[in-house]
């Protein structure tokens, strides 16, 4: 497995692998790899011949400073674990790489898919950061699919927009959550829970659950779903900052769940920010 | 000369040539062709295999609604300067190819780039449509080289600050101001210009003229050389909406005209509005 730095190695390397007969698929990353992205590098594994991971905790998309300075880094165990999952190579660019002096582009979604959940929370410049450096990885690693967690519904959302609006040639491909065992969704930020705040952050898959379960049961009113959310937080003491049931594409509230809904949640534990999401009216196994 | 309608006809058409060994270049345009256009298509001509020209009116990048309804367009006499010139493909796609319900993304070049000049007469969105519009074209076309006018000396700036910003594999090339045998620049909207309109008109270049020949001289006071540039239109009475001095990467004014620096025009004659500039500094051919 190669870990390059600069786009041009990244390119050549494509090129290369595209002459031979591969087609090429991509991981973006900001490191901390755990078991949900191993996820990702084995579906693109089982359809592409070259499998790129990139590792960029990006700036432009964190709104604030501590979380920036926070979020783990370990280059070195990553690589270990994306060569054991069969990544080709690494990408791995400085922040001077992606953005060089003078650097004044933004790509920008508009609307209730970037304003609402994770929008409202953290402010819109984080999905403006999101889009500016996916639009950037997919045009320099140009590959012919990228691969995504359905464990951020929102950034998937606003990949899906931008590659579409701006035509780049590329299928996203989204993945199922991964969860652990007692069903918190893998996170590199999992780590920095305390094993009590683990405990209560369990409250979070549960919340979904009981949304689930209630609308598996034919409860179809949205405010009725979410008091049974709520309720199960409450009982752990966990306060949303977000609960919502939104359409899965546009990202707009929803009064009556009757068509495949997405039921999306933030919430702090101690200063850890944990997101999760489920689908409801996708079918019985979506979990 | 083939003139497709979608993003996917132009692809394959690129693919295929570039299957058969050419390197490809597009001249993005919004039609009404004229000859500062084709001196864009026979440069591409000399250097690529494959030269493509787009034709789309971009509504983004119109801030005004009535300039957009009275910009020309004349797609069968386009294709045919475009044939005669030399190009092999004409991209002419409808509003809907490129921005198909629910688009919502938008490229955006900030600071001094896009705020000064045109910006500040035309309003930000201008150049938020021109670089929405070029990325996309780019990315559909996927071109080794593109060609722009140096007579649009900040667009030209703002997509060699989008292309690099954003990494698009494509050599962005200026070609110099085409000019009419009474030096006035070309342009689509010349053909609404009235006789007497035509001759208040060359007052623009022969304010930049006034200036470039100061700055010849050895005048180096910015304000000097703008007062030469202000006498010649008072002459003729034409009012400039803009006429600046600026350092011509990154559009910030200069006070002293010691390095290369770009100066530019903008000015309305009855109600057309028209453009021009001069690159002061460049050594003694420019023009």
């Amino acid at each position: 497995m190669r870990i390059v730095r600069t786009v041009r190695e990244l390119r050549e390397a494509v090129a290369a692998a595209r002459a031979a007969g591969s087609t090429a698929a991509l991981v973006p990353t900001m490191g901390a790899l755990h078991e949900g992205h191993l996820s990702l590098v084995r579906a693109a594994r089982s359809e592409h011949g070259f499998v790129m991971l990139s590792i960029f905790v990006n700036p432009k998309q964190f709104t604030d400073a501590a979380d920036l300075a926070a979020y783990p880094r370990e280059e070195g165990r990553d690589a270990a674990l994306a060569e054991g999952a069969g990544v080709d190579l690494v990408f791995a660019p400085d922040a001077a790489e992606l953005y060089p002096g003078g650097f004044a582009t933004t790509v920008h979604v508009s609307g209730a898919i970037t304003e609402t959940l994770e929008g409202a929370g953290r402010g819109s410049a984080h999905f403006d950061g999101v889009a500016t450096v996916v639009s950037k990885l997919l045009i320099a690693a140009a590959p012919d699919a990228a691969y995504f967690g359905q464990k951020d519904a929102q950034q998937l959302v606003v990949v899906r927009r931008m590659v579409a609006d701006l035509g780049l040639p590329v299928r996203i491909v989204a993945c199922p959550t991964s969860r652990d065992e007692d069903g918190l969704a893998r996170s590199s930020r999992n780590v920095r829970l305390g094993a009590e705040q683990r405990i209560r952050a369990l409250a979070i898959p549960r919340a979904l659950d009981a949304i689930a379960e209630a609308a598996r049961a034919g409860e179809t009113d949205a405010a009725a779903l979410l008091a049974r959310g709520e309720a199960v937080l409450a009982q752990s003491g966990v306060d949303a900052e977000y609960l919502a049931l939104v359409q899965p594409d546009t990202l707009e509230a929803v009064q009556r769940v009757t068509e495949p809904t997405l039921c999306a949640i933030a919430a702090r534990v101690g200063d850890v920010r944990l997101i999760d999401n489920v689908l409801l009216g996708d079918g019985p196994g979506r979990r």
